[in-house]
């Protein structure tokens, strides 16, 4: 019943060969791998603002200043990530480059920032998306975290079901939030230069709010921190140059640019408007709905441009979904995280990984409540670790290759490490007290996990391999050992009677047990024991604590202790098997508790010993 | 580990033998039942409020009739219970009086309200005793969630260890808060009086709020049905009769009469205080703390109230505590609920209960985020349901028993069930769609629970019971059978080895089967199988779909049709137990999967099977 459950909720299952690729023309990539990047403008200048703010509206001027800055630096980044593309057609993330480039530590430290930011980056779109729809539908403030979590499982669902990366699909929303922002920008400076649209009419809020914090240079730089998280998702496209129509690398180097003039227009472009609206912060509107309420008036174009801002927000987030299970994939295959992140579902996608980072961002969004705000400060630490080492094994790769004009390549990307790696020491050092500390102690906690994976999966094969010479007493195997068998039971019925009849197939030393909970019926069990002529010897055990699993475990060891030569007795449990899944609930309480004890107990005396579970089937 | 660690946290086990039971003086064990009740008062008059104000704040002066038909209706209510007290010394919880009395249904239907009202209970305390802090200290508002979480998890710790109902410890805050409240009520009505405090400086927000609904008939029966909740906890001294002295019921009866003059003076006084000092209902402060700061004014004697409330209200939460788990665990042994229930933990309480009651309370104030105004027309529903089926039953007692003066008794019960009776359907009616609703769909579906938990109690009894000639041929046991063994191996290493090698113990007839999931390593494992020189087959099964476990049950299905007549395959699982805990999740997941389908399935050509884990221990 389960299974058809799940085929009829996720589909039924795909035949192995039915994995199929799709080339994208550069419309398309950029519709794609943009989503991440662009969809960002949605809430990097309000974080900026939110910043500033702390030190009175007048601190608001400095937003264009740091906004130009950010922008500088996205022109180096993007300058960085077009020679990667060249440099790794096949795809060159942060994890591969760093990785094949630096060694297994900067890798894993690439990985570990991914992998967070990834979780982030699934938080943060899907918050800012609720905002936008929040922002222009007020009603449904008090559900903002419901509406998080709905809209988590509802991307999780499409990706377990396995949607493609459709480039139709999503052109849509992409290129509908690129015209409509262009718009907003457009509009709004064209009324602004015509006086149609003045910032007096606009202020939402009296002006005198914050004012408590003078403008320190630790200010300044958290904003431009802040303000950085624009930068997000720059290096999506080099992840997926192999996906690009041939010439594959010339073309997602030309949907690059596009895509960094884009950003770094349409970012400017909503800085400046913030600007000259005089546009505050506030706690319940988004800046974008507050700027595009005022261009557009409250009309069908102002909908619009909110609902292509949380549709781009969610497909940024679905980026993250095809990302997180291929990078844990691939260290799972590594064998620095646990195997099943390797295996394929039914529906070809990696099952366990959507799984854990739909887990893992909704317990993100409920900590922070659904707001955007608190999670910035954790968002642009990982971003910057991983543009850092990319960038760094980028230098070394050309180093090592020699590549036409590597010496000039090598200078370009060392620039943007350089640049990306102050970048980091700014976000870490300014954000460090506003959550910035937890991906510090965060990802050196993942490595270390990673490498604890790898070393016992590593030591596990040294243990668990064979070699030839060591299976010599395989023709010994016949001959059968006179086990110790022990069975526990709770009284003397069906079940009972169907293990100690198993027990009999498998040995002439049986002993059954029984603890003494309640010791009425254990004097009955006793009487009827002897009665109908049982020859199985039977066994009472005390239970001051009421414990049924302790007083059997003493028993066992006590067992061993006595013939430790004959090895360890073997286990045979009854079990009630219920018709209905639910009965479960109702039955087996104890022999569960005592599988698992005995399976993984990890004490002196005790090794894990042989169980042999007996089932006895209920009709109803 | 895990057991240590618990320890640790709640406390090493105790002797069954340590169970002790404890005498209360009048003046404790009012401190100890009277907290649910008298704790109500802490929001009971803003529910009233918080209804009326809908119609706008003139509605609000009917607040002082509701409050005083509610108060007839709890001399009525007192009186009622004072009698089941003499009816019933030993304790007379609603469930054992209806179901005594009334039947098994009527029992459960009580039993389900009583549940369902012990969870309502937690919540609606704990949230209500948070709003007692965050209006003394409104920084902690954004937190409320977390604090009440946290306060559950702390009276769920201490159940847990086991805290004995300290007449002591509960005493202080129960009687700092009657007599915190009483001064607040004699200051209040004073300083009125000689005019010290007027309404007009007190209005803390413009008069013009709401007005927007007529005062319907409705309305002013829902705000009764919202003031009704003062009443919840009044039977909590019946249920309690054997804990007090001798002469039990005397004591208890009287104990009855304060708690009840107390609650009477308590809600009266603080909705007169609302009354008189214009009193709105506001989100982010309660009734009684904008009282206390106008009466009190914003010093200590104010925060002390706070304190004392907010104390008084957690004590309120405790004693769900103790009553969840002892109802649950009376059902258990009655077979209406789960036999886990019924055990006692190893600090002798019931730990299934408290954590089940725990986590459901939590849940509840999730989904309500912290607010108690959500959860209060639920609370009410099954409260007075119970009030109704035990009066109902102590009728049907006296008309049973024929004690002296029974047919005055009966009148007075009668009445007492007639009256919560008629304010049940008032509180189902005028609440239905507010939230009263869930109650009564939940009171149904958990009644057929229980029912269905007990047929199914009943018939597994039926199936697996034994009777003497049945067991005739238990001399044949001794026979070995000969099983069919199927042993699924993942490749040939030490874990495998170790299972066939007991296979080999248990049969002569046992297959190896692998599952082709790597076309290379099993052509690999196939030719080191033939050139070691293993005798048993190998089986290779095809798996388009990468599923490990449905070619292997297809496999073992087809088996058992080619002999039926030898009976199911017995499966042989290696297992890899490694050194510690954490490492479980880096193996076995194909094992453990492979277990739940082989024990659980219920298709079918598939029994359930005897599965045998031989496990192979790792060093590291």
């Amino acid at each position: 019943m389960a299974i058809s459950l799940r085929h009829l909720i996720v589909g039924s299952p795909l035949r192995t060969a039915e994995q199929v690729h799709q080339r994208l023309t550069k419309a398309k990539a950029l519709a794609i791998f943009s989503s991440d990047a662009l969809s960002s403008v949605a809430y990097a200048t309000e974080e900026i603002l939110l910043v500033l703010v702390v030190a009175g509206t007048a601190a608001l001027r400095l937003s264009m200043p740091i906004a130009l800055t950010i922008t500088g630096l996205l022109v180096v980044v993007a300058t960085s990530y077009y020679q990667t593309i060249h440099g790794y057609p096949s795809g060159g993330g942060a994890y591969i480059v760093a990785h094949e480039n630096l060694g297994a530590w900067p890798g894993l430290v690439a990985a570990a920032a991914l992998l967070i930011d990834y979780v982030l980056t699934v938080a943060v779109s899907i918050t800012a998306g609720i905002v936008a729809v929040t922002s222009a539908a007020p009603e449904l403030l008090p559900w903002r975290v419901h509406l998080c979590l709905l809209a988590i499982l509802l991307i999780a669902w499409g990706n377990l079901r396995g949607v493609r990366e459709s480039g139709t699909l999503f052109a849509i929303p992409t290129y509908a939030f690129i015209i409509l922002f262009l718009l907003l920008i457009l509009v709004g400076l064209f009324r602004l230069a015509t006086g149609s649209l003045t910032a007096a009419s606009a202020a939402p809020l009296p002006v005198d709010i914050g004012g408590s914090a003078t403008l320190t240079t630790l200010l300044v730089l958290r904003a431009f921190a802040s303000g950085c998280t624009a930068m997000t998702g720059v290096e999506a496209i080099s992840n997926g140059v192999p996906a690009f129509e041939k010439p594959e690398a010339d073309n997602a180097g030309k949907t690059l640019v596009v895509m960094a003039a884009l950003l770094a227009t349409m970012f400017l472009g909503i800085t400046l408007l913030a600007r000259a609206l005089d546009v505050v912060p506030v706690e319940h509107e988004s800046v974008v709905s507050q700027i595009g309420r005022q261009v557009f008036g409250a009309g069908s174009l102002y909908l619009a441009l909110q609902a292509a801002t949380a549709l781009i927000l969610v497909l940024a987030a679905n980026t993250a979904f095809a990302d997180f299970p291929r990078l844990s994939s691939i260290l799972a295959r590594d064998g620095y995280a646990p195997r099943q992140l390797a295996n394929m579902g039914d529906r070809l996608v990696f099952s366990n990984g959507i799984t854990a980072l739909a887990v893992l961002a909704a317990l993100l969004i409920i900590i922070f409540g659904g707001r955007t705000h608190g999670l910035i400060p954790l968002y642009a630490v990982g971003v910057f670790l991983s543009f850092t080492l990319s960038q760094a094994g980028m230098v070394r790769h050309w180093q090592k290759t020699h590549a036409a004009g590597w010496r000039l390549k090598a200078v370009i990307n060392g620039v943007g490490a350089v640049a990306t790696g102050i970048v980091l020491c700014v976000v870490v050092e300014s954000k460090f007290t506003h959550g910035a500390w937890i991906i510090v102690l965060l990802v050196p906690a993942l490595v270390v996990l990673f490498r604890s994976v790898q070393s016992h999966y590593l030591d596990m094969r040294q243990q668990v391999s064979l070699q030839e010479g060591e299976v010599g007493h395989w023709s010994q195997f016949g001959v059968a050992k006179s086990h110790k068998v022990v069975v526990p039971i709770s009284g003397l019925n069906r079940a009972a009677l169907e293990a100690l009849q198993f027990s009999r197939s498998l040995s002439d030393d049986v002993t059954a047990v029984i603890v003494d909970v309640d010791t009425a019926s254990t004097e009955r069990l006793r009487e009827v024991w002897k009665a109908w002529g049982f020859d199985i010897p039977l066994v009472v055990l005390d239970s001051p604590y009421r414990s049924v699993v302790r007083p059997l475990l003493a028993y066992l060891e006590e067992t061993d202790r006595r013939e430790p030569e004959r090895g360890l007795a073997v286990v045979i449990l009854p079990e009630i098997v219920p018709a209905r899944w639910w009965q479960n609930l109702l039955h087996n309480q104890t022999t569960l508790q005592l599988k698992a004890v005995l399976l993984f107990r990890q004490e002196r005396h005790s090794a894990p010993r042989v169980v042999i579970n007996v089932p006895y089937r209920l009709q109803q």
